[in-house]
């Protein structure tokens, strides 16, 4: 169950209204990586975990977090797209700055259209928020890397807009959630470690006897691609402590595809005559049994 | 540019159909996690790469051998779906038993009805391969993190796949996948390390300086939620040598949000009273100027 | 700012695993009129409400319950997922009974093979949770009505679900939801009234000056289709406190579409002889001056 | 069966050609809430309504007006593209005035590289239209209410762009929607006065037995939310008669979860010793019965 | 403008309810290749025709059939779900045999837990109808080269479904949707032949001046796939009336990639010394003009 | 099994970046009808051919090839963004000019803050590549078909793109592209000659018996909308030698829809009393046998 606080948990208020900033930040808010795939990752993961009370604990936390944090980015949308110009098309056109012009390009249409300024749940080209951003596996490991790239690819959003505004309050604001995300990631690189050291590396556990054996399958790199720079890898060690082998030139063990035709009645072309199909078909019309097919 | 060679990378031969193996393995083919994935992930990635040969050649390896691997599953989905039941549905009702019962309700029916009993790009839902699934972010320690988790995602998917069929031509190409996705984890984690000791274990590098500074932001765990499971973490070494801090009662610093009102010519719900938004659009029909907005 | 509280709103224990009933909860969790599109509708809402406290926190209020309904559901989703077979294919057929063959049509297989037997953020179809399935307008009555809305459908769709189990623990859950959605719909339509008597019925308000004035526009029902049954309406007085005409036969105001032809530059079929943009692309390649275009 | 007349309903030229109105006006033809969504919300649930012909004809006279609005808005849409600029783009911005810039920002680039400058089926940022946008439930007190939300969004966007263009066609044409969109909020509102007056004002009818008895579930806002602003719902009068009720502090009545683990064969994070899962998998491998799972 | 009919263009009355037939027709009404995408691609495309009465006639003509088409499809639907399953599903448990399996498997549970056991507008694996589906691109010829392949490939899966049940209703309704999509097919390969004939065969017309001259690029295929087997093309004429060449060795003329870096400013991962960029970041800090990037 | 090799098939080096390219570029990359819809389009049906070896062949000669056009692609994206524009968006408001301004709003603003300047997998408007797009359904002559217009749609893209830029090398590209597809329509075309020769012009073979016997219904155009220039198609010799019919008055053969109600389990509107359905849930509710849903 959650209860709502009334304070932000941190400051989300912009020097001035920048529409085109209001745009970008949608990326944040709505975005692949945004506050909101946070959000639902980490809480439904949490919601899944079974046993594991300490990850269990620490994803409800950051997921709680997240909801705090798409609520600072929504409040600040709003101011930033405070004095977006509402004039008519043509009144811009008349009096038209460059200025003017890059915020009429710039900004987001539906911000006025759709959401009469306020914030909406999409990102910065206006793709609405999906579901499909988002894993819950039931594996704790591979869910904490996923994590782990969430505030990785967050983080490098949210530096990047933060050296693209001078605006103090956008700043500021940017400048912790990068702070947090900094926590984030390397609180969830230390249950990654954690679950590796009890686990191993390879996600996921208890299953290595399950491949092919023999390290020309586990531990080769192969060179399906002309040069040869990922050479370097051959001799280093892996995670799992055995040596990394490199193949330059890689084997085709399968031989080739040979497939058999899918029945007659799919109407797919033929490898042979196709007058059969046609008999098929009159007999099956005529309320014959079907039984060549 | 690119060649295609005749032989697969290794066998793809069912012992028999089985329709519902076929939509099961649509999830490795083009669900979020699967081959395609990864061949485009890791291609796209490799393509935007500059400098850093030696990734660049691993990515554009790695993602070649994927297109291979999607190969191997469209080729073994064809064979999987070949004795599909084609019969009319009531033939089948009439001559029902619980294996074709099960058939009927788990396979899918894009599989007779749209592919002619061939692969789609799709998961098992049918959902349809999205590119929303992946990241070229141009930050290759944050992609090599994304990579880790395709690569894990994807071997538990096939691990799950392996226990639940006893189908050995199956299970040995299965077995086959996890092997490489042992490498591929085991690969990307390497580039992880290297990078990580390159820039360091925060992404992105060299923005340190652009974040709320002192540790009750950076290396601080919130606890926004109930439960205390999530303290194990108080005292704990974070992968950039500090440790970290836990807070059982986050606090509240950025006071409510203090929205003012979107122009009247949006038809927002107006704080106040509405009627000079009627005045507004009158003058605006009558061509006045309008200058109170 | 958000606080998660361990404890559920309500009780959510199934009497046994039903993968079947699992599949159908999850469009009550992540489906189109789910609780996810009421958490995130209202809750975006309420953020982005200005003044109107009353409104504001009645949306923050609603929207953060239906947070904690989706957890419910969550938790409910993993136990009627707990006991989902996981034999091979192979076994399960061998020993394949009609409720066996109607769980493994029936069920979802990214419940097992994606989601590791947890919830997922999809709806009964496998389709993701998208934003395209909510809306914050910035206008009060147009967005209470959608709330309206989302919880008319949802309740719908619960009660479906209620009559089509037998199961106390499902039902009971159910039954604590329909009972909330009584209330989110009623609290709704009570906004709605007292939107609209401040606003009028007609979103949105203060525009009435801007359209086509006259009846014959505002207040007519074109019969576009050949049936009369929608004549009943005539006569009949609208929420505005005027009666509604019927135009059995709808005039065509606007003449024929005419419309002229793109620039030769962008290779449409041209209305007339297509030599010239020959000519033209000819210039531009020889770097000619176009004057024409 | 549907026939197409040769006029349109309405006038729908411009004055002068203007891409920036023209993708705005995208939203109103192929956005959520746009003419696209009516017409097929309308007619889907006109074909699936059973009985009730003075509501069926009613959808199937407004779905088939829409359809003719659609007509409409791709044919100013059409018109307002003509103009766009089509010389190179070094070309514009060796000229470039801000005008030009603002065009060139701000129009959609599809229209010009997808639809030679024609309609596409898409919003003002370009998202393909969705039937996620629609919904027919068989139940048409809650169609009904869908219905009066698409007006009302449909009506509030198209006043925003009337206020925000002086182009004399444009504002016709969008004129005359709005007057038909009062026409269909005032008959969807209707025909929900009627239907509540008939079945009640809670969807559906005839469950209120189903769910938990008790006014303290039914007419009860929690207070999820810190703010009291909503308490002002406390004592007021429900559509169905009864009194609402405020209760500050929600009661956690469910218990915290309490979720067995998945089967070790999914190779979830177990919440016990993992050795036994590998044990498992081998003797799966090797044949062995497998009854432990 | 369009007006209804209140009769059906044919029967569309199946002798009996069958769900899963129901869900298989979903992929004609709203799948990929469906009704919904011939009515709204050619509707679409009609509106958008400049000149050209012909043609645009005849895309009106024939997306005004398709809604008419959508509509008997939606009816046909309606009946195949009168008698779907609504029992709890433990009763349907208890009493279960194959058949009732095979439907609770294979019915779509959307239709009866969304839609009332009426039409949706989605596939047969319940994804929605996505504008994705259709183009309209102002070029006549390419636009008729897509109405061809929408006839044929749901011609194709009309005859899949034909072929697949014996209900006498569903096959006279399926039969006639197939001679209408002969008719299609015919017109619309016929509109091709014309446009061909006058613009040529290489959609645009009018550009051969603008591409690589040269037989080498125009006419030759290139073997990229290792078996030689397409060579058989090798001296046929072309629709241009040229022959075409085979080149079993495709040339790289493009020379290695070489790209330079991004701006630091992005924190991508830099090809040299990273310090350089901790130094940026802080001179933007400290508010010093960034000359250097 | 694939292999890259170094060297790009054509080159890609534009003159100067230019952000606005690079995002109309995105279109021919990740659009609708973009290379990648080509590659694995191709690829896919050559994977499920069946027989046919020419044809596979050739789909997967060419498949293969698009995969290296979409390098060219990626490739230059990435130099074409390379001076876009990344001081701070007051810096760039302060020094504004008109150029400046168009780049500002005319970029994806993704490129910079989601992909780091290189290039997504994402049409002109940032939708993401979807399996949408592509199609592999088993028969070669329906598949041929989309090839057609997947070549035809792409050149047209390609054209208007080469003609709106004076960059020598983009124009260098785009012809090569261009050339190319050339090749490609005429070499589908000629595979769609043979297979209608073989298999005759409509899609699917064999299925003429399947359908409504009588040219009435194969070969007549049905006047759905008013004008009559469509009936130039009268008399005139259809591809398999009939002649066309047109009938200015098309019959409704098939009666109203006549619908009988749901069961009321489904909470449906029902056509009659609805206090019956009350009954049925209490006496649900009671456990007592419920016999007359």
């Amino acid at each position: 169950m959650y209860i709502r606080k009334s304070k932000l948990q941190y400051h989300a208020k912009p020097e001035k209204s920048n529409p085109i900033i209001a745009r970008r930040l949608q990326e944040i808010l709505g975005g692949q990586w945004g506050e909101t795939t946070g959000m639902l990752a980490y809480t439904l993961q949490g919601w899944n975990t079974v046993g594991n009370e300490k990850y269990k604990d620490l994803l409800l936390d950051t997921g709680t977090e997240e909801m705090g944090h798409m609520e600072m980015l929504a409040t600040m949308i709003n101011d930033l797209l405070r004095d977006a110009p509402t004039d008519t098309i043509e009144e811009l056109a008349r009096n038209s700055d460059p200025a003017t012009a890059a915020i009429l390009g710039g900004m987001d249409p539906q911000h006025a259209f759709v959401n009469g300024l306020g914030a909406g749940l999409s990102d910065s080209n206006g793709n609405p928020w999906s579901a499909n951003f988002i894993i819950s596996s039931g594996n704790l490991l591979a869910d904490m890397r996923f994590n782990v790239v969430r505030e990785s690819q967050a983080r490098l959003q949210v530096s990047r807009n933060f050296l693209q505004t001078e605006d103090k309050g956008v700043r500021d604001m940017l400048s912790y959630l990068m702070a947090r995300e900094t926590q984030h990631q390397l609180q969830f690189l230390k249950a990654c470690e954690e679950l590796e050291e009890k686990y191993g590396p390879v996600v996921p556990h208890g299953t290595q006897d399950l491949q092919k054996q023999g390290k020309e399958f586990t531990h080769t790199l192969y060179n399906f691609s002309e040069g040869e720079a990922s050479q370097a890898l051959e001799g280093e060690t892996a995670r799992d402590g055995n040596k990394f082998h490199y193949s330059s030139d890689p084997i085709m063990a399968g031989g080739e595809p040979d497939l058999t035709a899918a029945p007659e009645i799919l109407r797919n072309t033929p490898p042979e005559d196709p007058s059969t199909a046609v008999e098929e078909g009159r007999r099956m019309l005529e309320g014959e049994q079907n039984t060549s097919k």
